[in-house]
């Protein structure tokens, strides 16, 4: 058992301050990681101020963690003290289920266990995340951060990485593909690119005319303002997938019609009834689907790692003293960050 | 050119009437058929009575036809005079585009033809359906009916058997899947029938605790009785497909519920808002999809039709002298059928 430093929400109206945390003597199959980086993710602030009802105070958010072991279990093998690694949404799972055994944690029929605020499966104490100086956890759910990745843009991936990768790859995603990505913040950039490296034509959906420019930067092909009829009937029948990133209800009509026959409109971000209602007529009509998505499977996740390495893929950061923090998160919640704040927790001692 | 008898509705609030109509000369690509059976679809309701505000009176329905070849153009040559042959909703596409090859007319990027209110492509006259004596049509919509199949029970294969065959095809429904059927309408039942021969674990979803003998005679192995909060608690994640054949606004969220991780809910009559709203976390959280279907290609419905004969699987049918058409479609709507009318066209100049 260690005591470690870290930051934590101790009530849904409070806002966040340093907290004292355990965390737990090295099991057999665990490792113990010092972490240099956490990016902040908006699950983060849902969970601080309780918006999906809950949470259990006090709570250290954070599930993008990167950095390098300190020490391992003795049944560990595949990383090695000194190794840069990441651990993401998840730290553990039955691994028994169907779920399980298909790659796909995240799907666990027994309840994954997520990074904070689960319950740890072996002794019930509850999991805390990433803004923090340390911590401990399974082998199986660690990420090997490959050899020249830049470890602090890296961060994101871990989540809004996977979250726009696994939906990516599980419909195929590829060369020949039309692909929209609706939303241009930390999911929205992720997805542009990533589904441009996977060889898709790619066309951002924006609702601002000021972030036409932008949405090329990060590798869009072309840019529709979806408040601009024009633009969208011009698109009209156009696009294989849909990468809906908007967290918030919206009408995802319009972008159904922009599907080709056959086309997948993709949620994942909005966890939320989807209103105004989706009209029955335009799945039928042209054997349409709207599907969700769920971050991504562990192995998956490493492929992701490899994958924006090789293809030199990162996620545009704002480095973020955690004594900020509080700062942060009410610039977020005016979308006011490009894309990602990660902190470097160089400056949770400072 | 020649003159048939047929029955049509000439405005949205009168009977269904006797109508003398001109079936075209033949053309090379043609086949003419003496109409013997044909099913009454809800969808010929919805078209008589104006009820998608489309509707050109006078306008003949029917696109369920059965009937024997009576003479073909001289470029047909997969059928002969004799023939027993059937027509569907569809009646030409453009032959070019991307669905068409890909064997899904129905979704022509053209606009498909339909078997009765749509203009033809080559003169621009009206189509009229099967509520008629006789058919003018291409050989490229014609379909074979297998040896043996019995033609009366037949007539419905042609939209409400695709209408659940194509989907379940699709989705590779197949040994080893659970399949939810939600409603036992002329679509539901013909759902339960595939989706089991097609050797999935079929549950019939009703409202009524009435229906629950019928379903299992129809072939369902489980019936859950859908306003049984219990009944629906039990079978939480449990199936791999559902196939909605309910054509008015309900609560899918139920249902999807049902559904296993990666698991579809199919819409096949739903064309109105999907009202109350689909939560998107239910679709998110497990990757789930609601998708939609339209009947079906040429190519498949002559599979299902080839299917149905070796399977032995036909359309229950009440049959119906065309004179009480209007007091069958009043039937209809109070949903007094088990499960299809199917006009004797014999009736029809008797
Ligand atoms: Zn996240
Ligand atoms: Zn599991
Ligand atoms: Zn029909
Ligand atoms: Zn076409």
């Amino acid at each position: 058992m260690s005591q470690v430093h870290a930051y934590a929400a101790h009530a849904e109206d409070a806002p966040l301050v340093p907290l004292t945390i355990e965390r737990r003597a090295l099991r057999d199959d665990d490792v113990a990681i010092d972490i240099h980086y956490c990016g902040v993710c908006h699950s983060d602030l849902h969970v601080a101020y309780n918006d999906w009802g809950s949470t259990r105070y006090p709570i250290v958010p954070g599930h993008e963690i990167v950095g390098k072991v300190t020490a391992v279990g003795k049944n560990v093998t595949r990383v090695a003290v000194g190794d840069a690694v990441g651990v993401g949404c998840m730290v553990d799972s039955c691994g028994s289920c169907a779920a399980c055994h298909d790659g796909v944690e995240q799907y666990c029929l027994n309840g994954v266990t997520m990074t904070y605020g689960s319950d740890d499966r072996i002794d019930g104490t509850k999991t805390q995340g990433g803004y923090s100086s340390a911590i401990v956890t399974r082998e199986d759910f660690v990420l090997t951060m490959p050899e020249g990745i830049e470890l602090a843009s890296a961060a994101p991936l871990l989540c809004a990485g996977i979250t726009t990768y696994s939906p990516l790859r599980h419909h195929g995603v590829g060369k020949g593909h039309k692909v929209g990505v609706i939303g241009m913040g930390g999911l929205g950039h992720m997805g542009v690119k990533l589904a441009r490296a996977l060889g898709a034509e790619v066309t951002l959906f924006t609702r601002s005319e000021a972030k036409v420019e932008e949405a090329r930067r990060n590798g869009a092909h072309h840019v529709v303002v979806s408040t601009d009829e024009a633009q969208m009937e011009a698109v009209a029948e156009t696009f294989d997938f849909m990468l809906d990133t908007v967290p918030v209800a919206h009408d995802i009509n319009p972008y159904l019609d922009a599907l080709k026959y056959d086309g997948t409109h993709i949620l994942v971000g909005l966890i939320e009834p989807v209103e105004p209602a989706i009209h029955g007529a335009r799945l039928i009509g042209k054997r349409r689907a709207v599907a969700g998505s769920l971050i991504g499977g562990i192995a998956e996740t490493q492929e992701m790692l490899d994958f924006c390495a090789a293809q030199k893929i990162t996620c545009d950061v704002e480095m973020l003293d955690i004594k900020h923090i509080n700062e942060a998160y009410a610039r977020m919640q005016k979308g006011d960050v490009r894309y990602r704040f990660v902190i470097d927790m160089a400056t949770l001692d400072a």
